[in-house]
């Protein structure tokens, strides 16, 4: 985690608690036809902010030394930006760097279920139906209890 | 800026990163006979959360030592809580605080305004006619630039 100019990099705490206030632990699961499955697993770890603060979003970016900044959507309010990390190696490093410098508010809680599935993907379970069904239900737990396609279609009905 | 238990004391930087994500600094020109220009400046220091998470909320009144923790508003979505600082002793620490563990985004921009009002009331210059103006202009350039009922008000118009 290199920053180019130690002036400028953040103070880990703050990235904590900016977090608590401005991140997202997000799991979808998606059709593809590639997954043996059929359905692909996406954890990402994401912060969202209107375009005049996409600095501050290229300076967490500078902490970490990974993870994208790019839009995340145009609407009437002019664009937004996010920083997003996927990919099992660095959503690690994300969960290290949470248990060192920890979430404060209920936020805490999806932090603790996105750490759950990625231990479960890091040992395969998402590649068999009952380690799948697990997941959909444990990300149903996240981000007030979405409903997933996943659960819903009739592929998973066995 | 005492804490009863050492171990549940928030750090100083996760506050200010928390801030930059939840925080407001609000400045209200509220119509008040009992001032002597029939108006009455009314700066306050915010952070407002879903009541699942009034927990964190006295967690940073219980870091600052002083401060209010209280319904913000009832809505659809649930009651939101509210960490509310008012008073210049107190929002003078809150300053301080901020110049001690900076904020990251544009919310710097609001806060250094805060910063100025203060510094002018404190000065006294909310009480006469050409120091209120002043105030004025410069909190229609915090949080979006709202429309003051004071510099609409035909009372103002000299």
């Amino acid at each position: 985690m290199g920053a180019d100019n130690q002036q400028e990099r953040l103070n880990s705490y703050w990235i904590s608690g900016f977090t608590d206030g401005e991140g997202c632990f997000h799991i979808s699961i998606n059709k593809n036809s590639k997954m043996s499955l059929g359905w692909q697993v996406l954890p990402e770890f994401r912060i969202v902010q209107h375009e005049k603060d996409e600095s501050v979003l290229n300076k967490i970016k500078n902490y970490f030394g990974f993870g994208n900044v790019k839009v995340n959507r145009k609407d009437f309010h002019g664009t937004r930006k996010e920083f997003r990390v996927r990919g099992m190696e660095n959503l690690e490093k994300i969960i290290e760097f949470f248990e060192k410098y920890p979430l404060e508010t209920s936020k805490k809680k999806d932090f603790e279920i996105f750490k759950e599935v990625l231990l479960k993907m890091k040992n395969g379970e998402h590649l068999n139906n009952k380690g799948l069904d697990k997941i959909a239900y444990l990300i149903q737990e996240m981000n007030r209890k979405r409903n997933l396609n996943y659960l819903k279609s009739s592929e998973t009905k066995r």
